[in-house]
């Protein structure tokens, strides 16, 4: 039994966690959370999406999303747009305005992986973001 | 603007998500949530805790602490203890059973973490494994 980091799934939930806090923090003067910014981010590498597929990709509740959604609608950063596969749904997307804030939100994320990795030089930080892209790719989003 | 994987901090972010989502899944079966499991595996490299202690290592609030003790204290997992330093406060201590469920619960932790890195060969998953741990030395509990 050695503690905390025994197993490395249990460590890249751990290091998860705390990656989301300084995200929390970072994008506190936004006055956005992190499930708001995981939305706007997963809109940005996609042309729309209804919000069942919202929720089964980022891994929220049904309702989160719908609460989601609704602040991000008010904020001007997404709208809500007929589906054009099927009129009778509806489909997510970014808007101008939100991806402008994406762009000034991404010196917050360097400065958050910054922080995270202090402990790595360079050529190290290169190896882990490989690797988790790797693993990532195999079943994110 | 990549999408989903842009940051390593982000990226881990996710990771740390989906693997607490595997964790949950397979503790389902014992009734416990992965907070109980991180509260139960934080106890098993410490001489025991003050519940403010594990709110801020852990890095869930102070009220859901108290919740995760009274669950795990009925179990007989943990044991509210007065504290050896100072009589008027309670450490929350693991119990031989709580070790003994622990134990039992690291080949679910193995799975998860294969689960998790099966793109991965071992020496790459050596690699992150070590990668990982100094930046959780860094900062984690």
């Amino acid at each position: 039994m050695r503690g905390l980091h025994a197993d490395t799934g249990y460590l890249l939930y751990r290091l998860g966690l705390r990656s989301g806090q300084l995200f929390n923090t970072s994008l506190q003067e936004s006055g956005l959370r992190l499930r708001h910014y995981a939305l706007l981010r997963f809109l940005a590498g996609s042309e729309g999406a209804l919000q069942r597929e919202l929720s089964a990709r980022l891994g929220y509740d049904p309702s989160a999303i719908v609460g989601l959604v609704d602040d991000l609608e008010r904020l001007g950063l997404v709208e809500r747009r007929p589906s054009p596969g099927d009129r009778r749904s509806r489909v997510v997307v970014l808007t101008a305005p939100g991806r402008t804030f994406l762009q000034g939100s991404e010196t917050a994320g360097q400065r958050v992986t910054d922080e995270l990795l202090a402990p790595l030089d360079s050529a190290e930080r290169e190896t882990l973001h490989t690797l988790l892209r790797r693993v990532a790719e195999a079943g994110l989003a």
